[in-house]
């Protein structure tokens, strides 16, 4: 059987992330069987998103202007700067309805294996953005995993070399969880970060 | 943040099938950090597809011609006819090796629930090519579930009041599988189709 548009659907669908070929084959047949018009709609979201989304001049993040809303609301703390890895990761930490202040996405972490650098998170812009007038603290919240802990350091440096605040998201037990079933790593640093 | 192009592409995505809001937003933040061209490849692959894939005139099944490369084949044996639900059944079937007759492709299933009757499977298109010359058996491979077994009976019931000769894949044990570990129903069903 061969049917190459419906081929070349199943092989781009494969290229999304966590999408194997039996879920792409499964997606194409939905869609050309029960959603056609939603294929057309995905279809031009996706060109109308490429066209149209690009980085933010201030903090990188994804916008579809020439700076995003959050750098150009007036109205937030001008003393705090909170670098994050993603545009994902900084909705997260505004759904925490906790941090008032702007942000700086990196859209990466340093990963020397897949010749991801410190040119490549931006960190010029960053340390430029972190002198600007009014910055009193850095706070880098990058993920607490190898590499983001390896990103956490080198862009700590770097704001430290240029004698800016630097702090970290502190490390501890989730919230709602019983210590027993808390892995051991994670409780050593809850003593270490005892407050 | 709003960002009415990025919002619209998550909410595209969010309409393919197993993709939630998590899984929609990585796709649209993966697409566009780091594959913009496999984003621009989906969205002109959908148009294509929806614009090149139709139905087949004899089986039903997915094909960009008038007629599938199956049902044009005139080397397979034109007394069997085999009716699966889906296309993708379709292609398991085919990868078994074991069958070489015709399909008819029911594009669904009987699902009163969800409004899908007799019509919608295209019931009198199948009684149309089962009765055409040469026919001497037709398989019913639906699935064996509630809904695949009632569409089974109904179709089974049709072909044989027009005097076909109907039989249904064998029910039984999995191959490679341990008695123990194998549900009992299944067990029973295996002892009732015994060789």
């Amino acid at each position: 059987m061969a049917e190459p548009a419906l081929d070349a659907l199943v092989d781009a669908l494969r290229r999304l992330p966590g999408v194997g070929e039996k879920s792409a084959r499964r997606m194409a047949l939905h869609l050309l069987q029960h959603d056609r018009i939603g294929a057309q709609r995905l279809a031009l979201s996706l060109q109308a998103a490429v066209a149209n989304v690009r980085h933010c001049a201030r903090c990188h993040t994804f916008t579809e202007s020439e700076v995003c809303g959050i750098c150009a609301d007036g109205q937030r703390d001008a003393r705090l700067l909170c670098v994050v890895e993603t545009p994902a990761d900084q909705s997260t930490m505004e759904r925490t309805g906790s941090y008032a202040g702007y942000y700086f996405v990196l859209m990466g972490r340093l990963s020397p294996l897949d010749g991801i650098g410190v040119h490549d998170i931006g960190l010029q812009a960053l340390l430029s953005r972190a002198a600007e007038d009014g910055v009193e603290e850095v706070i880098v919240a990058t993920n607490f995993t190898a590499e983001g802990e390896a990103t956490a350091h080198a862009v700590s440096e770097a704001l430290k070399a240029r004698g800016l605040r630097v702090t970290r998201l502190s490390r501890g037990v989730p919230v709602g969880s019983e210590l027993e079933y808390v892995d051991l790593g994670t409780i050593a640093h809850a003593l270490v970060d005892r407050r």
